[in-house]
């Protein structure tokens, strides 16, 4: 293998084989391949695309440099979420114990804030105790125990995927559709699941702006899903504002407890309970691909009286059922405990990390909120201390936003919008200059997302608003 | 300086500043930017280019990062010659000792095999003993003696050239204008020169094979050196067919030295005379700007009586007679001693490394030599051992090719038309499978780039085919 031809071909518009993808990263993880190469061909690929078929020999390359986790012994259904990242997305923390309710197994594996967003782990890490550092006889275990886990990514799942983001973070290659398919799925794929329901985020506060290269992004991870005998849904969810009104990880954690215990924000239940349904759909064998039967059986050892396509509006009961009667609540306090936190935090909310300073922000002007920009705030929350801007530093639990206003929603002059949390003086003098340009107040209808935009299936895309 | 975000905007097609490049230059230096961001870098410049200020500022961080020659008290005109590289081309060792007869100061620094093509400092190195590693003040006490120096890029010239020259090599970035140009330039610069000849190869042998874009590289450059205060003229000359018949490092010496004995093949006499007469020029005052006078003498250091334009023919008729009179013969001799290597190769090449297996190779077929293909020898080379696939591959000077065969030339089945030199049989097959693809024969005349097709200055292009 002849590296320098390699990238060469890349840049020059053409493709590798399979096999090249296979030795090039066989090679990579061995340490024969230099890092600058590794970039070098990133960025050609970040021109020049990967065809299908390198995409899925790229995948599977990620995949096979690490374990794959096994549940087909549990008989119950493995089913994961992931999200394409966002501001003010706390969902996974709602989702993750309501889905286990539900009957599903869920070896949830999230990453930490990237760029301008959150990260999962870093929320639950302001859980005083909560470890997200498992191994993978860890994860097990609890998952055959309690039926969920939230974990990090462990060196053993697609380590090469854990280098290649790295790298890819520092070089102006993130934005590129299949690199960022490759590896979202490599991790799901290695969880060894029976379905996966992917929240791709749509809008200005999105890793991906474009519509229709976020639509390319869904449907390129469900076909890699899919063709893998991994059932694969996704849903197009809006990111052009903060989903909910808390931003910063300890708030973000407070406002999953006030949804788990029926008092959360409507968008943040109702875009879990639509990724919550998709998940048991999947779990109860309803064939992503349209077909009925066998696949759905195989795939997700879902027992045979279960075959029949299940209910739609009777799984969306039964999910709503389990988030507002508390069973979710208690899931997570198991989580909690199970992962050496403080579940009492659950019941009160105050035992989370408090910012040193508080401040209202109050409209500096009268009109209708015409947007609020979830790039300004989840950039502010990390400038204040509240994420990284290099992969060793330290982030601080309590600084962030909760926001009230919402677009479309009208305003006086000096009504109260926002709260900043800070360390200091200078983190809420940095909040409040980030809250002037995010929050744009303006005259005349304001124009938003719809919360849930699109399922898109193998079969193709089904509006939903 | 945020290395990702500049990585980006170039990406994104932007520019970078002048101060930008420098920082990042000076940061790259110090170690602080990592090999793998520079690698993306390079990649994105491929993409988007370098704009005319950007170029400039490249290149005047590549010369500040290290030591530059002076050699103004020699009182003699200074002037070297830069090839952008080819296969089969041995000119140098022919040319730097002739210019050193003709009354030039030389110090001239060469370079490895890169990519398809092989390097000066590998051909001289077949020499027995021949040591191009020599400190700047060595080359500065050999040039004050003899005139001339053959060497590599010592640790003091252009250290960043050094470092981004090597990853590009291997990085699949080479064929970039504005790098090249910077790369190229930043050495020459370096050497503290009074005047420069550049040797662009134009056809499907060159690093750039677009002639448009071939000679958007000799205007480059011209403009950089010219706007630095050294004068530069460019020759295009074909490297659609290997240059000569010997192909390989050991081989290339040995038909250099032919050259100075007078028994070179042609186009590697008339190439090597058509740039000597250009050197000659210029070390005489001969404006590369179209310009008489004082800057001739303030940037060649040319005395006052020779300032009247030289005569281009009387040029040519001396250039001819040192070469033939065996004059550069005598001054290479003069070379190899000072650099220690076995002075006898001149008068007995077969002092040089032989190969173990030689074979000769007959036309499969009968007709007319179509092409004759220097990038799939160039690659044959270093698959036979004759050249690197990294950095630190040891060359095996003794394998290459000797092809008689020209374009244009009738041949019948079975007919002789080059020669395999190799380690052993396998390489021998190597070596016969190149040539199958190589050597293309067919019917009708055969079409190839006149030897030399123009001459660059910075007031136009001169055609002379």
């Amino acid at each position: 293998m002849f590296v320098p031809g390699l990238i060469e071909r890349k840049r020059d518009g053409g493709a590798l084989q399979a096999d090249e993808w296979r030795e090039l990263v066989a090679a990579f993880q061995a340490g024969q391949v230099p890092d600058y190469q590794m970039a070098a061909l990133l960025m050609a690929v970040f021109f020049r695309g990967l065809t299908r078929e390198e995409t899925a020999a790229l995948l599977d390359a990620m995949v096979g440099s690490g374990s794959r986790l096994d549940f087909s012994h549990l008989g119950v259904p493995v089913i994961d979420k992931h999200s394409t990242g966002g501001v003010g997305d706390k969902v996974s923390l709602v989702l993750a114990p309501l889905a286990a309710v539900c009957g599903l197994a869920v070896p949830m594996m999230s990453g930490r804030g990237l760029g301008h967003t959150g990260g999962t782990l870093d929320k639950l890490e302001s859980i005083p105790g909560f470890r997200t550092g498992l191994s993978l006889d860890e994860t097990r275990a609890q998952v055959e125990r309690i039926g969920v886990a939230m974990i990090g990514q462990t060196p053993e799942i697609a380590p090469v995927d854990k280098r290649l983001y790295a790298m890819r973070d520092v070089t102006a290659t993130v934005e590129c559709v299949p690199l960022i398919a490759c590896s979202i799925m490599s991790k799901k794929l290695a969880e060894g699941l029976g379905g996966l329901v992917l929240d791709v985020k749509q809008g200005s506060g999105a890793f991906i702006t474009d519509a229709a290269r976020s639509l390319e992004l869904a449907q390129t991870m469900i076909r890699l899903g899919e063709d893998r005998g991994c059932p694969t849904v996704a849903l197009l969810t809006a990111m052009d504002r903060p989903l909910g009104r808390a931003c910063g990880n300890a708030l973000e954690t407070e406002e999953a407890i006030m949804a788990l215990r029926g008092e959360g924000p409507e968008d943040v239940v109702e875009e879990t309970v639509a990724l919550a349904v998709e998940m048991v759909m999947l779990g109860r064998g309803a064939p992503a691909r349209g077909r009925t039967g066998a696949p759905g059986d195989r795939r997700t050892g879902v027992p045979a009286y279960r075959r029949a396509a299940p209910d739609r509006t009777a799984v969306e009961v039964e999910v709503r059922k389990a988030l507002s009667g508390g069973k979710a609540a208690e899931k997570f306090q198991q989580v909690i405990e199970a992962q050496g936190g403080d579940p009492a935090v659950v019941e009160d909310p105050s035992l989370l990390p408090q910012a040193k300073e508080v401040e209202v922000y109050y409209a500096p002007k009268g009109g209708t909120i015409q947007r609020v920009e979830p790039r300004i705030i989840g950039r502010a929350i990390i400038e204040m201390g509240g994420g990284r801007t290099r992969a060793d530093d330290d982030v601080d639990p309590t600084v962030g936003f909760v926001i009230t206003a919402r677009p479309g929603q009208p305003v006086h002059t000096s009504e109260p919008v926002a709260s900043i949390f800070a360390r200091d003086r200078a983190g809420i003098e940095l909040g409040r200059r980030a809250l002037d340009r995010a929050i744009v107040i303006g005259e005349g209808k304001a124009e938003s997302l719809p919360l849930v935009s699109a399922r898109v299936t193998a079969q193709g895309v089904e509006p939903l608003a």
